[in-house]
């Protein structure tokens, strides 16, 4: 089976991760081709990547009749357009998340995907391709807490890049469409069940600008979903020892939790500070490895026909209760699914 | 200065936790008398505990001039009234949590610590008393987390004991009065202010019974704080694992989590299951030490003339905001407070 | 049954800890007197303690007909002649480890225990008494780990307290004596086996003033057990976080380990540091519930007639392993003992 | 620069790690042939590895003068000739741990390594190039425990495999040399100075099958290093929770102890055994980033023109140690080394 020629789109901080996974570390796939629109980058892709193909327009590149599949990881308002036009030129396409930033786009890139059962067409949902949430819910499939009937989901960025959060937070949809797009995904996926009703609430004690700009700093929203179950969201901005992604499933027989400590590592200092572990630092540090997982599982599904776990109604259902919890939030009311 | 004379209402399974506190571990202080309303209770007074004071009747009890103080350990329905009664025989008085079950007993009994300003009315918020919280309490005091803006607290009650909690579901008030008022109290206690506004919702999934009754097994809830500052509650009944009391004090410049794994000590186990730690069991083998610390601060705060930190106002706080929690759980809608 | 009656010798740092415990704590004993050499020590027992009888002569206080038993917290050298002194005046004895600092003086007490058999003697080993411990030993019982082959024992005092530690050193019969005594009665408790020989060694890296006086910092033994179980001891006295008092029990099928982390608490700080524990920092703060355990165990011995499990036998043996060791770590010879 | 292109000599379990990594994961590298004796292997070779160049004879591989470097991945007893025919024969050189299996082989690998000061020869020291590891000695090196002093090493084999070790005791050169060479180079790494004397003894309680093969089940030793340090190792093979690898380093100013739970993942499950972490089951799956960063760290050496950190030098040292340890163990003497 020959291998998988891929061109990527992006080539920001998660970018370069993903091309130098293709680059380097995908049995199966070789990156041939980058579009990023900035000369800086244009040229990271022909020195570092060393790649040959390097464009300023999407459109050109999936037009390039050699190319097999493209890796999105543009900016999120660019994600549905391109999905669909990697599609519609019968390239097989993996998008970052979210989806889209508005539920417009995303319908749209559905309609795509529909039009397309011949492609494979996989959403970024990576922490489900981490070994510890991969470990949760193969426990769980296998009855090892009996029926999961609560997800408590944490993610909080870590205060040392809150200016680049500050920057963004007129433009990024506000912290619950920012931030939580993955426990809308990780809840639906444990629990086994879509949320129904959100209530969600925020607030900002530390950085003002957030409150200036219409966001908050900090979320916290609460699920009913449609069988009863419950969920539980907090999100942040601010964590000052790191990058905290924790998640508990509780169930009938037996909870799971994922990470109640963000360890960056195995060691465990004891000195004057008493005894303390170190935190992981930020998201390409945490999820370093299923960033390759899923890329490897990508390469996989189009390599064997297969279709992925994470598709495009995982990114639309995911955007939807992303909205849902912003009209909560922002309305102060009960929202309705 | 002389022995405080205790007197006991109530030799339940926590009566008798206080009990025996009072008669072998309280400086300063002597258990007395009892009042209990069986034989076998009577005679458990008698003989085990010693007593030659062992009443049938409360006021009775208080009626006795050689008595300095009462101990309030009985059903919560009485509570109230008992401290009405020891107050007004001069006594000052220990009342284990709730206050009361309805808002009237509650402002009853503040009205009767009103009228006497001469006495101590202490509530028996223990887990402010346990070591862990305290420090927690001394740390944010000294500014180790900067400003608290979010409570997180979790209280599980284990599944050996819930036949006792489905047999008393239909009375008890339902589950956030009967298992979050100790949630009610911390939250305000950290965060140094009062929720305003709650939504809450509940599930049952393992024990129809609980539903059949109107009840829950399981129920969160989230508060928004005159500050601004918000809170999340977890309660439920059904840990396999053990007793769960957790609480996570979330601050501007740092976290504080008490017990994210409620061990039954510092040994642990490695074996062919991994390596694990078990847990506590039951409310008294967790705050054992709570129960004693707290009653060794009302003893000496009768002595020295003192006022405790844990009064009727906390405990009339903490039942305002159970009821206005049962409320949104029960209709479904956002309850101010 | 009548309230034992117990004279207290010695009230330095762990004397007041069990005074405390005895005058207050223990069901079924009263604290009547001190046998304390200085004016200060006098005063406190007097004023804090409440004492009417304080004596500066412990024969003195033996010969009081009204003492039914004595708690001998004296220096290390007088335990073994007060030991004997108390037995030839009838009363039952508890007495702080070690047994005594010579031989000698072991046999010549354990010979006063065989001229008593209607008295009872308790050796204060009260790790066996902490809950952790308890609960391992009860764990092996069980057959939770198997047989266990090999015990790895630390314990480290805190660099805060180094300075004592140093003044000592030319007096307290070297490291493995002073701090290692635990460590050889647990590891034949665990393994139920005695040791046949040992190999040790030690270092000084921070305090030369250990050095100095023949002394070292930092000790390490290994030992062969009758049985063919082995050992392992880790002491010193420079841990810049606490009180370090860590035990494994290794079995052929499982391992226990208690304390790899000596938390102070259960709260974890979350801050720029990352994720820490605060750790106990002295002997009375970790082992504060064992103290009291072990006493309520002396008093319940006596009231109901029977032996406690750690007698002068095993003083004896862990004071003969304590010289094996010293005699190993001063030649840098294997010693059989 | 062009790519390096590697055969690999062996294609057992770790053999097939090391030959994925360089066929998928390793930017610079492209693996181009095999040396394997068997049918199987090599078949395995052609359809797994994709690979034309498949060899049976060891000096036919680096005889090809297309082939830049090789990884020696065969028996340990075949690791030091193989060494000297791949240098002379100008090809770099990657082998795994141990060196050899005499001291007599190391020593001609060393001599053939000083023949070819423009080649580059890494030794597999893998646990140096874990994230931990590396940590911990990053932190040291910055002083954040001081002065390193004790070096504690654990590493104990899961019972799941035990019948392997038991069928290779007779012909492995017994515990120490079996499984301490990684501890032997770790506590030279950590401490920055060679061991000076060792004490060693082992014991076997589960597997008489061991004994009868005149080779132990566990094993614990005891050095002294040339600046005064002291190191303690505990090797075993019949952990029932799996593979258990854990290093302490104790220092005048702190302690890091790496992995002392060997957790599978960050997921703990609370159910009816208590709260648990299962763990890691076997060393690929342990040391698997590791195997990856030491083959990358090769290639870029060998890029870079530089000279690796592990290289033969240390595993002559840890050989010779790993032989002094064995003969204390067999003869229970003292050895200096």
């Amino acid at each position: 089976m020959k291998e998988l020629r891929v061109g990527i789109a992006g080539l920001g901080r998660l970018g370069r991760v993903h091309a130098a996974n293709l680059a380097h570390k995908i049995p199966g796939a070789v990156l041939t081709a980058a579009c990023v629109p900035g000369a800086d980058s244009q040229a990271y892709a022909r020195q570092e990547l060393g790649l040959e193909k390097v464009y300023g327009d999407f459109r050109e590149m999936v037009a390039d009749p050699e190319l097999d599949a493209v890796a999105i990881v543009s900016p999120s308002g660019e994600h549905c357009w391109q999905i669909e036009a990697a599609l519609d030129a019968g390239k097989h396409v993996f998008s970052e998340k979210p989806l889209g930033v508005t539920m417009e786009q995303c319908l749209q890139a559905e309609a795509a995907v529909a039009r397309h059962p011949e492609l494979v067409c996989m959403l970024g949902f990576m922490r489900r391709y981490d070994k510890s949430y991969a470990y949760a819910k193969e426990k769980i499939a296998a009855g090892a807490i009996g029926t999961p009937y609560l997800v408590k989901s944490t993610g909080i960025d870590p205060e040392a890049v809150v200016e680049g959060a500050i920057r963004y937070s007129g433009t990024s949809g506000g912290i619950f469409l920012d931030s939580a797009i993955h426990d809308m995904d990780l809840m639906r996926w444990f629990l086994g069940s879509e949320a129904a009703e959100v209530y969600a609430m925020g607030c900002t004690f530390k950085h003002p600008a957030f409150q200036d700009a219409g966001d908050d700093e900090t979320g916290v929203a609460v699920y009913k979903f449609k069988n009863g179950a419950m969920g539980m969201v907090h999100v942040g901005r601010t964590a000052p020892y790191g990058y905290h992604i924790e998640t508990e499933i509780v169930g009938t027989e037996g909870t799971i939790r994922i990470s109640a400590v963000p360890e960056k590592n195995r060691a465990m200092v004891y000195d004057v500070n008493g005894a303390r572990t170190e935190c992981v630092e930020s998201f390409p540090e945490r999820f370093a490895e299923a960033y390759l997982t899923e890329m490897e599982e990508f390469v996989r599904c189009v390599r064997e026909g297969r279709k992925p776990d994470t598709g495009v109604a995982d990114g639309i259902y995911a955007t939807r209760v992303g909205y849902a919890t912003t009209e909560a939030w922002k309305t102060g009311k009960i929202v309705k699914i």
